[in-house]
């Protein structure tokens, strides 16, 4: 239990993707392959306008989002994606942030004997 | 999958925790019930000195844990221990967390049928 983290599973967390809004704005857009509105995503993320358009300015400039501006009729429709690369990306912290949880959740249950790690969340990604 | 979070999981994540050398640093204590001194944790963490200092002031603020400073001979010699609310709060957090993960795996799994949530990491601390 208390080795040395050699192969620290916590410095492979991201900062981009580990911000806990980030974090739901990537679900959001892993789910939906049409990508996402502004507003719709404002609504499932639970974030006000200001706060997502600051999230996605740093998702966009980490390129694992693509922001689609366009007309419908004369009104402007954003559309937010996920980019393959950010898929790619996203997939691997979510293996890491596993493997984060893994470790803490087996050190909290080390006087739990009944503890099982049943795990193998990520790992058809 | 693309319903409103009402119950937004990600909302429930605290900073306190989330930041990754504090998760670090929790979990190592978290198997520790004798504690660990300040080498052990900078050693198991992989955290420089003023690093460690800076993320244990944040957790013993939030009373997450304990700081001991005692003399063995002519030395000082620092002890950290989780608190009790501090071991009741993170095994919430990775409750949280682990919510999160699933949500995640699951929207990124939306196209790949064989995928298969196993659960239940935190459901036994």
């Amino acid at each position: 239990m208390n080795e040395p983290l050699r192969e620290n599973p916590y410095s492979a967390l991201p900062r981009v993707f580990h911000e806990p809004s980030r974090l739901s704005i990537m679900s959001a857009l892993g789910g939906a392959t049409e990508g996402l509105s502004f507003n719709e995503l404002k609504e499932q993320c639970d974030l006000t306008d200001g706060n997502l358009s600051r999230h996605l300015k740093t998702l966009e400039e980490a390129k694992a989002v693509e922001i689609n501006k366009r007309f419908v009729g004369a009104r402007p429709r954003t559309t937010v994606f996920l980019t393959d690369a950010g898929r790619e990306s996203f997939v691997e912290y979510l293996g890491a942030l596993e493997a984060a949880l893994q470790r803490a959740a087996e050190a909290m249950a080390a006087d739990s004997p009944n503890f099982n790690f049943l795990g193998g969340l990520t790992e058809q990604l």
